[in-house]
């Protein structure tokens, strides 16, 4: 199998039944760039085509304009066997014309999460040492999930218009819709409605479920811990670092939730049939 | 109309069809938020929300834990008119527990395009004055331009396995395909192609044209205007801040790029109907 996938259990949702499946997860994984030596970037990306990357982006860093530009882009030879290969050092050639010292100086993490590190299983260590597993005592009903997209749609201003903003809604296990945003950038909706909450005095989230509109990356999954929210349901796939991160910490992840099917990736407790008696 | 929202003159093109038609853009334009005055980040994001947001990336950054942590989020009064209101400085309460020095220090930029001032106007105007616009000569058939995204999805390995990851691929106007890549983030995908070019020395990419899975956002125009790819397709939506570079730029972009038909949003000379005779 490639190395940009890999397979994952799952237990598969749909309406009544559920079953035990494998799925195949996008692999997702922080990769650092050093500039000679000196930590200049860290980028969560599917393992593949490293160095090609690490070119492009220099590139679009306005760092290098020509392969000349560049001497050797090779794995980091001194980073710890739990980096997994995912440190590429660049050495810029001597005939380079910028100025190295001051482009260290200016350096800058590009991934959103600070506290990322270089590995993920580095990553997610740290971070559930900062906050604690989100704590909830509910479960919701499947056909509950299953409608949530279709509420989130609903109350979308904008997309049906452009078919350009993502949205992220709060909702709570009966199915109200608490907040809702959009926003060209997926993780940017995720921080407007958590943000509306914080400013509101209501974090943690205990009692929320956080849906998006399109994919769960490790970037989501991270902002649904930091606000204490236990459940996350993506409309598209999650990434494997999602699911780590979600396994992990506690946090129920459902992928794929369309029509009256979905997917569980990581703790199905939450997830329980209502019996009316 | 919502401030998420720009209208946008475009040339509707079905099959051998072509019109004037107007569609609804997804605003995209950067948001600085300051701490005690101090640049803190810049980030791409739509207009809306923007003091939730500003809470709810403080909150992911893990800088702020509860809303008592934070004093007042404001407009910034001194920020020149140019940036029109997309400047936010954020004060802690005088109770925070944190190191605001130590912090700054460490700041850093969060939108990946390093030369993304306070708005679109002066990023895209620093932008041309550091790449050349893209040259070339050709046009391609509409029937090409729709054939793209299938030939794309063809090549994608990955994709139909999981759902997950964004494609980029480097076309040539006679519909051949040079290159492609795929990862979880779209950015990646498209530095994957560029530098895999980079590398072998065939900058600029003048006789090529990009074709992405999804959205065009500013920082993918952006990439290809680094490279000198005078022509970019998307599957999805452009951004307004995508369509503005451009058409400042002299790039051609293409969007909703399905079927037979898609939208030109700049540039519509490069499509030409090829006349056998």
């Amino acid at each position: 199998m490639s190395e940009a996938l890999r397979r994952v259990g799952v237990t598969r949702v749909r309406a009544d039944d559920r079953a035990p499946a494998l799925d195949l997860a996008a692999v997702e994984e922080p990769l650092e760039i050093r500039l000679h030596g000196e930590p200049f970037a860290v980028i969560m990306r599917t393992p593949g085509a490293d160095v090609e990357l690490a070119a492009g982006f220099l590139l679009a860093e306005q760092i290098v304009r020509h392969a000349d530009d560049l001497e050797t882009i090779a794995r980091c030879p001194d980073a710890d066997d739990a980096a997994g290969g995912n440190v590429l050092d660049v050495r810029l050639d001597g005939r380079w014309t910028g100025d190295l010292p001051a482009l260290l100086a200016s350096r800058r993490q590009v991934v959103t999460g600070s506290s990322c590190g270089l590995c993920g299983r580095r990553t997610i260590a740290s971070l559930r040492a900062e906050a604690p597993a989100p704590a909830a005592g509910w479960t919701i009903d499947p056909a509950r999930v299953s409608a949530l997209p279709v509420q989130l749609r609903r109350a979308q201003a904008v997309f049906e218009e452009t078919g350009g903003l993502h949205a992220a809604g709060l909702f709570r296990p009966d199915g109200t819709l608490e907040a809702i945003a959009e926003d060209v950038g997926r993780h940017n909706a995720v921080d407007k409605v958590i943000g509306r909450m914080l400013l509101a005095g209501r974090l943690p989230l205990a009692a929320h479920l956080l849906v998006v509109s399109g994919r769960a990356s490790f970037e989501i999954v991270q902002k649904a811990l930091l606000a204490g929210i236990p459940l996350v349901a993506a409309v598209s796939a999650p990434s494997s670092l999602a699911i780590d991160l979600a396994a992990e910490t506690g946090i129920t992840l459902l992928g794929f939730v369309r029509g009256d099917t979905f997917n569980i990736y990581a703790h199905p407790g939450r997830i329980a049939r209502v019996r009316t008696l």
